[in-house]
């Protein structure tokens, strides 16, 4: 499809193809790339968990962090995938996979109605992260994650918050993207039918913040969310 | 938690809690009100699809459309969980989840940091929709889905596009909606600390729409567009 399909990277820069992660529709909408790969996790808040319990598939919307390669999610020691994690010897297989909608396509056929939207696919498998050094840097990463600089201006977790805590991670090694830009792609023997065509983009980004009523005296908003 | 806490719904007009909807962790989050859920159904454009392929979970991005208690799902006739639907008999066990980021909630401690949200977990099994007349009310609600009134201003589905597109149904039995909502709750020996604290709204809502370029003459924006 014109105007999604994108150059392939160097092979350094990206990930490797595999079975799993060449889409059996619109190849050309897949991409391998590191980059881009990266740019759609930093910008979601959450991540779509997918898992297998008693056979069947789990979905769970769950907080997430990237640190290089690596993907961190976090929960209670008493939440299911953490305790199903810890439990693994070889890790549990899992699919996390995170989506933005960038706008709504309206085609003059509704066949051709469709979303401009960005994700990322992950497949692997995911352990528990025991390692004290790993978990302070991956919790540390999850609230960075939320708002860039805000784990240094935050009480960092104390020993009965870190034991509350589980933290599992996730290699980024069998990962892609899949991505739909551009404009509307009706049949040429459509564009004349008198139906508004186009795209509706969605609103992206904060409202003003509202501050807790309990502020310390002389609290002002930080600048790193005075930026945003 | 306070805030979190909703009132339980009477019985005619709430999904029957199961073992796999009663989450193991803050359960007051939970609901299985139905006007609730299908709010946050509604209100989506994605869901994450998860089924389990040779063994695995997958998590796929898709578009959906509520009809009564209901979900339709579409794609490709291609596609690979639409494949494996068609192909299995006593239908696909699938985790449907759909969810909405309303604010960043930062609390003065790393601990308590969250976020807001509302998210519908739906388990069931996935069937594929053979009766054309089902088949044709999917796709307009999938359609009106994305834009409420606007089945009415598109082309129809033809033979061979319909023939192209494959709908499934999961049925809304086995659900529940989960919730977090209202301020920060930092613990009390850390409401003294200098750190902001309080909750970073997400912007909601639309851009003004971008009209395809060859629009047919006279065609203006409809008022379903102009009234978003």
């Amino acid at each position: 499809m014109q105007g999604t399909t994108r150059t392939p990277s160097q092979p350094t820069t990206a990930y490797q193809p595999t079975d799993r992660t060449v889409p059996t529709r619109s190849p050309d909408r897949a991409s391998y790339d590191k980059e881009l790969v990266h740019s759609i996790l930093d910008e979601g808040y959450v991540c779509h968990l997918g898992f297998v319990r008693d056979g069947a598939p789990v979905v769970l919307p769950t907080l997430y962090a990237r640190v290089g390669d690596r993907l961190y999610v976090h929960g209670s020691t008493g939440s299911r995938p953490l305790r199903m994690t810890g439990a693994a010897d070889p890790g549990l297989p899992v699919c996390l996979t995170v989506t933005h909608v960038d706008a709504l396509v309206l085609a003059r056929s509704a066949f051709h109605h469709s979303i401009n939207y960005r994700s990322v696919v992950v497949h692997g498998s995911a352990y528990d992260v025991t390692d004290p050094q790993e978990k302070r840097t991956a919790l540390d990463a999850l609230v960075d994650h939320v708002v860039p600089g805000r784990s240094g201006d935050s009480r960092p977790a104390d020993k009965k918050e870190l034991a509350a805590t589980a933290v599992i991670r996730l290699d980024l090694d069998e990962v892609s993207a899949k991505l739909r830009t551009g404009g509307v792609n009706d049949e040429p023997e459509d564009l004349a039918l008198p139906h508004w065509a186009g795209l509706l983009p969605l609103r992206k980004g904060y409202e003003a913040p509202i501050a807790d009523p309990g502020l310390a005296p002389g609290t002002g908003l930080p600048g790193y969310l005075s930026a945003l």
